[in-house]
C-alpha cells in the first residue's frame, strides 16, 4: 500500500509523468462536506508548471475532474476520485534517459527495485505525482475549514541556497507568500531568491532550499501516541515528498544546544487557556498538539536533472556521460510550497477525525 | 492503531511506566527464524536503566519473557508476544506530578487529549515504552542477519550539548560504541560527554544531543514509493521516539548549501556493481536504497524533567511551581542508541519482506 | 477505508452508477507482470449489461482504460489505475427514486448513514460498482496464472429460484458455463433457468439464487490464521458483493448433520502428495488451503427493484407506493458469476503474495 | 497482520494452547470508558473449560489480568493488554500428535504453511486462541453499553446435529440461554441436545451445529460500503472462528426460494421511525444497519479430534492410524456462543466508532 497514506482520511495516488494522467482516490472523507472543483483547482494552480519564469516551462493546465463522491456540491461519504489528464506528451528530450541513469535521480533505483520503469520524464518518480497530493490536500483543507475555522496552515520558502528569508514564523502572512513567484515571506528575499534561481538555470545548474510551515490555532489533543505521534506522521508525510532530505519541528537540530532549563516551555494561564511562554516544542508535546503554533522545516536538495554534462552509468552498466534535456525546475521550492501545505492538511484532517473516536463523552 | 507500526512485520506495543509491565506483540515474523530470549535480552540490556553512573539509577533488570510464537528456538510464523514486568513500583516521588504538569513533558497534552492519564512516572509517555521497540528490534535484527548477513546497523551518540564526536560515519565501529558508557564513537568524546552529563545532573539540569545511525551493506531496492519511501518510513520511525525534534538523511539540512552539480552523486562501476562516488543521497534515491551506506541523524531535546524549580500550571488551571523528583536520565542519548538501532531494524526488515512481494521472477 | 480491500494486493474502487464513471486503483501488484487492456476487457465483457435478453438492457460497452502502472505490456510495480466511463446517463426513470425508498434496496440506509446519497440508479450501491472488482480481478487472475499455471477458478449459477443445476463441482467446465447466457453448468438447467428469469421479468418480479465457485489446484498453505483464515477472507469478499445473504465452504450448513467420524476427511498418500479421501473441509483446514478443491456457495436474494407496485415510505417519512422504472436485471445471478470469480482471484492473489513473506528458506 | 482484526477498535491476539498463555492487545478503545477485570472475567467464564459435564474437562480457571490501559477503573485511551496464563500444561496425551496429522484438524496445513507448528494441543489452532477474542469482546460490549444502552447481542445454540431449537430469534431470552449448559433457547431443546452430546462423547465421536445470533436495537447507519459492509465484516469475523463452515444473514440460503415481491421488506412508519414489516434483510440493507434486528446464523462442523481410530498420515508421509487422546469437547457449540457474541460486539463497536468520522454535522 505504498501509494496510500492516512488512516481514516486515506488517500491513494496513481499516475506517471508521461502516462494518461495522474490522480487520487480519497476514502474516508465525511459526508455532506461542501466541495467544488474550483476549490481543488485553486490549490492545483499553485503548483502548476509554467506559472512564472522561474519554474519549469512545461505547459500543463492541470485541470482537475471530480469523477465520483460529490453530488450537488456536497461529498457523499463515498470515495472521491480526482483526476488530471496529462497534456504534454513525451518528447525526444527524454530518449537518452531511457537507458542512462541521471545521477541522484530515481532512475537507477527504480530499475533495481522493479526491474522496469516508466522512464519518460521520471514516470512515477516525477514531481507530477504530487498533483494527487495537492488535490487531496484541498479536500483535507475543506474539512479543517469546516471543523476548525480558525486553523490556518501556511508554508513558505524560507531558504534558497544561501539566501535565508528572515521573517519569523508567527509573522508570515499567506497573502505575502502567494504574492511573489518564489513563495517566500517578504519581497526582498523574493527578489534575491528569484535572481539566484535564474542564475542557476542559466548555468544549467540547480538549487535547493528549505520550506517552512506553520499551523496556527490547531486544536489541542491531535496526534496518536506512540507511533502516530503528530510529529512522526508529519515527518512521514513531508519526507515522502520528492527531494526532501530533512525534517524538524520546533527547536529541531538546534535543540541540543539548549540545556533543559533553557529548552523547557513554561506553562502559564492566559485566561482559561493553558499556554507556554516559549515554543521550543513547536506546538507538540508527547506527540500531541498543545495549541501553540506547530512549526516545521523541511530541507530540499537541489534538483537532480541538470543541463550540465555529468558522469554516470547506463543500464548496460557502462560508464557514460549525460547532459539533461527537457524542461525542469532549476529549483523546486516555489512549487513545493503547496505540496507541503497539502501534506500538512492531510495529516491534520486525519488526526482530527481520529480524535472523534478517542475522546467521547460517555456520560452524555 | 496508534500503538502499531509496520506493514508486514508489524509490532504493537503496550504498557505504562508504573503499571504491571510493558511489552510488544509482533505479527508477520516469518516462520522458522532462529530466535532466543537471550538475543532479545542482549538488546534490552543496552537500554537498561542503572547500567552506568550517567543514566537513571532506577533499578530494573528488564527481563524479557517470550509468551508465544517460538517453539524449540524457532519462530512459528504466529504472533510473538514479548513481555517485561515492571519491578520498580510507583513511589511518592511522583505524587506531585499527579496534578501538576511538567513543562515540555506529555502530562498536559495527555490530559487534554484523553481526559485521563496514567500519571505515575509518565505512564505511556515514559521512556519505558521503548522496551517493546527494542525487544521487537531484536527480532527484526534476527531477520536481517538471516537474510542479509552482511548488513550492519550501527547507531552512536554524535553530539551531546555542544560536544560533537568527529568520527566519520563510515569509520564508526560498533565495538567502540558499545565499549563506552555514552555510546559515542571515540574515547575522547566519551570522556567529554560523560563529564558534561554528570555536570548537568549535579546542577539538576539536563542535556540533549544527536544520535547518528548508519546502515552498511543494505540491499539495493528497499523502500516503497511514493508514501512509504525508505526515508519517509525511517523518519516516521525515528520521530516517534520520545524527545526527538529532527531527522535528516544524507546531506540533510546542509543540502541547500550545495548546487545541483555539487550535490549530485555521480555513478560509476565498481566491477559489476553500480556505485556512487559521493553519498549526499545518504544511500537512498527516489525513496529506494541504492546500496551505499544509509546515513541518518536524529536530534533529541534535553530531558524535560528537571530537579530545578520551574513555573507551570496544574490540572486545576492554577499557576504553580514544580521541582522534579524521582530518578531520571539527565541525558537520554546513551540509552536512545539501542532504540534508534531497533527502529532502523524494524523498518528495514519490513521493507525487506515487502520487497519479496514486489520483485518476482515471473519467468521462473 | 471502506472502499479498499486486500492487504498486499490491495484494491480501491470508486464511482457511482450515473456519475462520470467507475474504476479501481490497484496497489501492490508485483512488477513485470504481463498485462493488457484486452485481458481486463474480456472479464468485463462477462458482466456487461445488454449481453443477452435475460439481463438488463442498459446499453454500456464498459470499455476499460488503463490510466497508469503498465508500460509496454508489463506492470511497473506502481499503482494500476483502471477506469470505465459511464455512457448511459441518468434518465427520468429514476426521478421518483430521488425521494422514495425502494423496499430492500440501499436507498433508506444510505440516507440514514450519510445524510445524502447519489440517488440516480442506486449511486454507489448500484451493481456498476462491481466493475472495479471485475477489472481488479482480471489483474489478480494474471498473477495467479503467472505463478500457479495449474490453478483454475470457476464459478457458475447453481440455483435460480427453485431450479438447481445438478452438476457436481468437480465436473463443472468453464467452457460450458461461458457457453450459456445463464452461466450455469449444463444446457438443460440453462434453459429452465432462462425461462424462469424471463417469466419473472414479464411479471415485473425478480428471482435470486446461488452462485457456486470452485478453485482447483490451489497451492497448499494459503490463508493467514487466525483472523485472515482463507475462508474468512473469502467470506468477507463474497458477502461484500451486493445482494448476497449467505456464504458456505465445503459441507457448509449441512456440516451439523454429520457426526465427526462421518465428517472428517481422512488423509492418504497419493504418491508424494498428501490427499484427503473426502472433501467436507472444502479444501481449507485450520484456515489454510490443503490442496484439495476449494468449494464455496454464495446465496443471492432476488433483485430489490421491481416493476410491481409496493408499499414504502419517502424521505419526508410519508407512506407511499412505488413502482420501479428503469432497466434492471430480473435476476443478477448470470452477471454475478464474473464478480464472484474476480473476488476469489483477488483473495487468492493476496494470500499467495503474503505467503512469500511467511515461508522463507532461512538456510538458503 | 493475520492476528489482528478491526479498523479503529483493533484487536491483536497471541498465544498457543500449551505455551505460557494467551492474550490480546486492544488498540483504539476510547478513553474514560469504565472497565473492570470482573466484566471481562464474566465473559471468559462463559467459555471456560470444565464448566459442565458436556464440555472439555480440561481444568483452567482462565483468570484474566489487565496489564495496561486502565487506571482507576477507566480506560486511558492507550492499548489495553489482557493476558490469561495457561495452567494445564502439555501432557503425554499429545505426544502422538507431534508427528501424526489429525484428520480435518489444522495440523497438516500448519506444517505445510509454516514448516513448523506448536503441536501440543493444537498450538495456535486450539480453541484457546478464542480467549483473546472473548476478552476483547467484553471491552467492545462495554463500549456498546455506554453508547447504545438499548443495544443487545444474544447468541444461542440453535442446532446440534439434527436437533433444532424452535424458538424464534425475537423470542430468545439471554437469561434462558445462560441458564442451561448447552446455551440453547429453551429447556426442552437443552435436554435433547445435552443428551446427544453425551452420547456422542461416550462413543468417542463428536457433533456440530448452528449458533444463531441476534442484535436488537442496533442504531441505524452502521456498516461501511462497499467492502466493509456490515454483513461482510460480520461474515469475516464469524468465519474466522475455528470450525465454522457457513454464515448467513436474514433469509440466508433460503433467499433464493422467494421471489422479489415475496422477499422485499416493505417500509412503513411507526411514529417517527422507519420500520419494515418483514425482516428478510436481517436488519441490513446495502451493507448498512436499518434498525431492525440483525439476525445471523453460523454453521459449525463436528469437532475434528475423535477418540475413535482414524486413517491418516504422519509428517514422514506414511499412512498410519490415529486415536485421539487428551480432553476435547465432543461438541464445541456451547462454548462457541460467547465467542460469537464477542465477535459480534467487536464488529459493532468498530463500526459505531467509525460512524463518528463519517456523519458529522458540518453546520454545528
Amino acid at each position: 500500500m505504498s501509494s496510500s497514506f492516512g488512516s481514516i482520511f486515506r488517500i491513494s495516488t496513481w499516475g506517471e509523468s508521461h502516462g494518461v494522467g495522474v490522480g487520487v482516490v480519497i476514502d474516508g472523507c465525511p459526508a455532506r462536506l461542501p466541495l467544488t472543483a474550483a476549490q481543488i483547482q485553486a490549490e492545483l494552480d499553485k503548483r502548476r508548471p509554467g506559472q512564472s519564469d522561474i519554474v519549469t516551462p512545461r505547459n500543463e493546465a492541470d485541470t482537475v475532474e471530480i469523477l465520483s463522491g460529490v453530488v450537488d456540491g456536497l461529498t457523499t461519504g463515498t470515495p472521491i476520485a480526482l483526476s488530471v489528464r496529462n497534456k504534454d506528451h513525451r518528447s525526444s528530450a527524454y530518449d537518452e534517459m531511457q537507458h542512462t541513469y541521471r545521477p541522484s535521480h530515481a532512475d537507477f533505483c527504480y530499475d533495481a527495485k522493479y526491474g522496469i520503469r516508466a522512464w519518460a520524464g521520471g514516470g512515477r518518480a516525477s514531481a507530477r505525482e504530487t498533483i494527487g497530493r495537492v488535490a487531496a490536500g484541498a479536500v483535507a483543507k475543506a474539512i479543517l475549514q469546516a471543523l476548525c475555522p480558525q486553523l490556518e496552515v501556511v508554508a513558505w520558502v524560507q531558504q534558497v541556497h544561501t539566501i535565508i528569508c528572515p521573517v519569523a514564523p508567527h509573522a508570515v502572512q499567506a497573502d505575502t507568500v502567494n504574492g511573489n513567484i518564489v513563495r517566500t515571506a517578504d519581497a526582498e528575499s523574493a527578489e534575491l531568491m528569484a535572481h539566484a534561481i535564474r542564475e542557476a538555470r542559466s548555468n544549467g545548474n540547480s538549487l535547493g532550499g528549505v520550506v517552512a510551515c506553520t499551523v496556527r490555532n490547531c486544536p489541542v489533543g491531535l496526534g496518536d501516541p506512540v507511533f502516530d505521534k503528530l510529529e512522526a506522521t508529519l515527518a512521514h508525510a513531508m519526507m515522502s515528498i520528492p527531494a526532501t532530505k530533512g525534517f524538524e519541528v520546533g527547536s529541531g537540530f538546534s535543540a541540543p544546544l539548549f540545556t533543559g532549563s533553557q529548552h523547557n516551555d513554561e506553562f502559564y494561564m492566559e485566561g482559561q487557556r493553558v499556554r507556554t511562554r516559549t515554543n521550543n516544542s513547536g506546538g507538540i508535546q508527547g506527540g500531541i498538539s498543545n495549541g501553540e503554533d506547530i512549526n516545521m522545516r523541511i530541507a530540499f536538495k537541489p534538483t537532480a536533472t541538470l543541463m550540465l554534462e555529468q558522469n554516470t552509468v547506463n543500464d548496460a552498466h557502462q560508464e557514460v556521460t549525460l547532459r539533461g534535456k527537457g524542461r525542469h525546475d532549476a529549483c523546486v521550492l516555489p512549487r513545493a510550497v503547496p505540496v507541503v501545505e497539502a501534506m500538512a492538511c492531510i495529516v491534520l484532517a486525519d488526526h482530527l477525525l481520529k480524535q472523534r473516536t478517542t475522546r467521547i463523552d460517555f456520560n452524555a
